[in-house]
């Protein structure tokens, strides 16, 4: 099969590559119905993340299974499916409080930016439509593999509540699904940090009230006057940058909460600063198991469309160019068809 | 008046005083029944905290109402009293959600390790007793003012349940206290670090099940094994320093809870150390005022005895000894009598 691998930075190459198989008898291989480009992966795009040795690239994926390992009891060829990024068994202690992205036998999925995946811990890590669903559909479940269950886990993990008013720093897909999330668990008030007129229009689509194209302190200084001085009640990050994280800690209220899912880069908190802030810091790699079956509801029953995150399609051959529009802020997120 | 004046690293010193008077409308001045000598206050005798010019020490307190401002309403004269080391309004909207030490017009007290004291804010900052109380309940309720809200503080910020399992980093005063309040909230389990064998006892005391001597990564191990790998579901960070705080990261279970009252000297959190470890961390100096009429209740009812911390007394005008005696861990706190 064909699949995509990156050499190095802005150096991504569609090429033959083994196709997968079972390795272990818990392990499934899925037909990939669509997959897509990750902000994370573009760490490694722009050479913030070195890359050793060529790499098969791709974490998010939905498809058909093609075939199981003979220890495989929940799924079974022919079904869709949708996997998060982390493999997990979903039944360790860490999966049972609802963090399977710390699983005690997870294993990063790795290579869905190709026809052919291999899933390891199938039975823990897929969770199998009824049907297979229409193909308009697609988009959307595909954003439940990485993208939505990440917006989801900042608006959790920053405790939003009904009534409560959020603020959401970055403007990438994370940040926009982190506003529907927000909207969906009650938040009266989203106001989305963004100067990109596109990104903006999406804001708004999924639910922020108010949108500041300030940056830094300038927006920090904005949401204080949004909210009378006091700060928002949650924020929501979804950069992983010194500033946006800053820029989240100052935008907090004492005893408000911060959810960040941005993996951060040469971040270094400052402990009186965080200690003077009185503010609730959670995040980490979403736990995004944990949300699939609420998530995929939501879907087929029409109440959200994570899928318009996806402004670019592209046929899976065409992946560098891809990644160039990702790089370039010409697309907010690409999806590839195999 | 003769008072406790810090004039440098070492240096406490028991002088003459002007004695406080009203300033604001809003204040009160109150004689001291008996006042103590803080861990944070070391900071500055060790010379960590720089002092710039002599100044009045002591934050914490309790006493009789000598006199009001013309607008105080809810204290009056003759009044026993418990104040937090922060004043505050206790109406702005950071004190109406429970964050008093964030009041939009907090002023810190100081020099409370004096026989008078001005307290500002008198309304919102302190709670009065309906009656004037008993001698041998004065250190159980001055612990109130500081070291035990502190204690519940962290407890809380660590989410502690009914039932959970509850490590306690720090074997100071607050350390111990947090010992006592998630026993009050619960948890079933309690693991507490000390290699003090009178500070092991009153760990006991309050409610600790198991006592580890072990230090730094060898502490977390010992955690670690306890809980058969997954951690602990609340970790109690009570020092402030970069190896107590990592302990604390590394011995909490994902999706688990740390609460950080130690004030942080030196301390820079790692972005991704903090991100991988999936854990919730909220602390900052502790909102006493929210828990005094709580706290008050449990001591006067003979529930908790936080006093027990109090291992010396001294008469005020050796308050130069009882800084000596708690610097060289002779002490774990020291109470003073005017």
């Amino acid at each position: 099969m064909r699949a995509a691998v990156m050499y190095g930075a802005g150096d991504v190459r569609f090429e033959e590559r083994p196709a997968p198989r079972i390795v272990q008898p818990t392990d499934a291989v899925i037909r990939i119905s669509a997959t897509c480009i990750c902000g994370s992966d573009l760490w490694s795009y722009r050479g913030i993340n070195q890359i050793k040795e060529p790499t098969p690239f791709g974490h998010e994926y939905c498809g058909v299974v093609e075939e199981v390992g003979s220890a495989v009891t929940s799924v079974k060829r022919g079904q869709f499916v949708i996997g998060s990024f982390f493999a997990s068994d979903n039944t360790c202690q860490h999966c049972q409080a609802g963090y399977q992205s710390s699983c005690q036998h997870r294993e990063l999925v790795g290579g869905a930016q190709a026809p052919l995946l291999r899933v390891p811990l199938a039975d823990g890590t897929l969770v199998a439509l009824p049907e297979v669903p229409p193909s308009e559909l697609i988009p959307s479940l595909l954003a439940l593999s990485d993208v939505m269950g990440t917006g989801w886990f900042a608006a959790e993990a920053a405790s939003v509540k009904p009534g409560a008013t959020v603020a959401v720093v970055g403007d990438g897909a994370v940040g926009l699904l982190a506003v529907l999330s927000a909207r969906q668990l009650g938040a009266a008030r989203v106001i989305a940090v963004s100067r990109n007129p596109s990104r903006q229009k999406l804001a708004r689509e999924f639910g922020a009230t108010d949108i500041l194209p300030e940056r830094g302190d300038e927006a920090v200084a904005r949401i204080k006057e949004l909210t009378k001085g006091i700060g928002a009640d949650s924020v929501l990050e979804c950069v992983g940058t010194q500033e946006s994280l800053m820029q989240a800690i100052q935008s907090t209220r004492p005893g408000g909460s911060i959810g960040y899912v941005g993996v951060p880069h040469g971040v270094a908190l400052d402990g009186q600063q965080l200690f003077y802030a009185l503010v609730r810091l959670h995040g980490g790699p979403a736990p995004v198991r944990r949300y699939l079956p609420n998530l995929i509801d939501l879907v087929v029953s029409g109440k959200i469309n994570p899928g318009k995150v996806f402004d670019l399609t592209l046929p899976l051959d065409q992946v560098a160019e891809g990644y160039r529009a990702m790089d370039q802020r010409r697309a907010i997120k690409t999806l590839l068809r195999p």
